[in-house]
């Protein structure tokens, strides 16, 4: 039984300019942390990502949804969690304040992931091997699928799921090769053409074959010129990604994407609003055939149901520090999965909890095994910290989501 | 000079299911307010709109911003608001917590109605005389239009202002006859079938033309069985609106909708989810020729132009304490202008700030003088509380925009 909750603030600030990008030039690594006290004497531990300032307004939404856990059995909760999350999502009065969306959606995401690192724990095993030895029921169970009944029913969801029971023990060779990484950090906004040319060397060097370069620049010759740099350095086999975090309008996307599409992007991301779905609906169609991915700032499933109906992009970046936490994460990856576009989630937990999904979603549900962000700088501050090696996420072992911090 | 700023946490308890609809069963009515402290003496006050729970968090998110105007001249920040409004909004960090949604957001209408409040009251006329009294130019500076650039540019904003400036004085006859009214409490979704009837006939009495019922029942036969009382009761000439506030998914929006047509809606509002443009555009078209109303929910200019693009809705409900504050309100009008679609603020103040924003639409922007909701719930807790008769709104002639409340 769950016999306490605490929530806790943690802020990381960073070295150097790391994690700049176009429109957040000083961000501070932060986390709202859940923490749920079971009378078995574990602790189930989630929480969302912030860039630093407000952190504290997450930390308390999250305390008042965390404070309706106490006194619940984890098997218990996570039976029908699907229905425990929509009636804290559709908090009465609180509901106001998003609905599903902003402070009380990523504090509902700590909380959710709080659950399910409980939940993984209890059975003394990693969130991945949870989620897969779990019936297509069972995980639905944990789903709250309102709102998509124009395009997912429970009945389909459970039947996608069916579908792919057969090739899951095929699809569990990933275990010992590894998830494929890709490194986010060779082109922070930030960092000097020569320090993005230096790092981009030391990718290859660590076994990397996939990077991503922040654009998004006042000036587009700075993102052309450097764009180019990393091509060059990578080679043309390298998948080469391109990241303007929102900095462009639809004009100026589109003009700039035309020009950038000469030294072949694998895809160009968050080219403008996140709310935007028309705007990166036309720009894909006038880009093509350079993709689009976008889905970090992206809140909830809704929207999402929305970017793949207009099929404005490629590749889907949920974070399940973002959204509604793991429960909203797997419903929008069967969403993606019922429409055929494949998740490469945004890392916002450094991808501590997300090597857990993304093994998931390739077993459980027949996603690509394409590869997953690797940001490195908050390594030293997890006690299970992920391990990368030749550019490959190897599998986690421990109990659990492996989002513990130490002592913070 | 604004020598100090205060937040406050304003919380009105409603009697007898006032408020109640089909998705927020229990509502607080209350205010985040942001005071801004003159050194000529005045205070502007302005305010966002929650449900209770949480209104703290506005509250602190509303200081964060509140404390970067201390020292700064209200004529000075008005000559260019829409920039000081954009360097707000795009903070840095905060930014990551929306962008543009939420707490956060909320937090930037309390902070940014609390600036023209105190405009007003330093020229010492009511804001709606001070916006039409503006010139194109002076208005649109303090709009922030990025991300609009494929639909609106500054040019446009102005343009679209310049031609309406003609008939203006013609249109300032609305000053004179008041601006019409309609009633959102004859039908609030706890009511008794009874209280409905005896609603609907004092509203009749009191010249109201124009009525709302709250639908969205898991009976569609009671949504059906009361929006026959209403229009047996309100007459055929009158006007009568019916709202689900998002209860429905789309299959059951289009098959409910569908029955409801029957009574001849005015409206039928927030059908389903706030965030899904096109279950809207579907609905829209699978409905006509009864039209949609939808924006109480919609929090930027971002989603309510996709919303304008999609041909979603026929009429638009922004909130000027919702949405980023009255900056925001009038960039949102201007794309409504643009698209020909009529703006029916929901009110969330009440009415007390829309009463001047709507009188500004009019004659500044051209639009339609169609009604302006009017909920009557908070009247006392209003310095000057906006005056209805016979179903109209009197011009209000007190300095500012009528957000002041006394002693909380």
């Amino acid at each position: 039984m769950i016999y306490k909750t605490e929530v806790k603030d943690a802020r990381f600030p960073l070295e150097g300019n790391a994690g700049s990008d176009a429109i957040h030039r000083d961000p501070v690594y932060s986390y709202a942390v859940t923490q749920l006290l079971d009378s078995g004497g574990l602790v189930g531990t989630g929480f969302a990502f912030t860039l630093g300032e407000g952190n504290e307004l997450v930390c308390q939404a999250a305390h008042y949804y965390a404070k309706k856990l106490v006194g619940l059995d984890i098997e218990d909760l996570m039976a029908d969690f699907g229905t425990f999350y929509k009636s804290l999502s559709d908090d009465q009065q609180f509901r106001w304040l998003g609905p599903h969306k902003g402070v009380v959606h990523l504090a509902l995401a700590s909380v959710t992931n709080a659950c399910y690192d409980l939940w993984a724990k209890k059975r003394g095993v990693p969130l991945w091997k949870l989620l897969t030895d779990l019936s297509p029921e069972a995980i639905v169970n944990t789903l709250d699928l309102s709102y998509l009944e124009d395009e997912l029913t429970k009945e389909q969801a459970i039947s996608i799921l069916t579908e792919q029971e057969a090739g899951k023990s095929d699809r569990e060779s990933i275990l010992k090769t590894g998830y494929p990484g890709y490194d986010t950090s060779v082109g922070w906004f930030n960092y000097s053409d020569e320090k993005v040319r230096e790092n981009c060397h030391k990718a290859l060097s660590e076994g990397f074959t996939a990077m991503k370069l922040k654009v998004g620049s006042a000036d587009p010759e700075r993102d052309i010129r450097r764009a180019h740099i990393v091509r060059e350095v990578a080679g043309d086999n390298a998948k080469v990604m391109l990241d303007a975090n929102q900095q462009w309008n639809l004009p100026n996307a589109i003009s700039i994407c035309k020009k950038l599409s000469s030294m072949n992007p694998y895809w160009i991301e968050e080219p403008t609003h996140p709310d935007d779905v028309l705007a990166h609906q036309t720009l894909a169609k006038e880009i093509a055939p350079v993709k689009l991915a976008l889905g970090e700032h992206v809140p909830n499933k809704v929207i999402f149901k929305n970017y793949l109906q207009a099929n404005a992009a490629a590749f889907i970046q949920v974070d399940a520090v973002r959204v509604g936490g793991v429960s909203e994460f797997l419903t929008i990856s069967l969403l993606c999965k019922k429409f055929g576009i494949p998740v490469v989630p945004h890392v916002g937990d450094m991808g501590q909890l997300h090597q857990h999904l993304v093994l998931y979603n390739h077993m459980g549900m027949g996603h690509e095994a394409l590869f997953l962000e690797h940001i490195p700088h908050l390594q030293k501050h997890f006690v299970h910290p992920a391990r990368i090696r030749n550019g490959v996420y190897e599998t986690p072992q421990e109990p659990g989501s492996s989002c513990d911090l130490i002592k913070f």
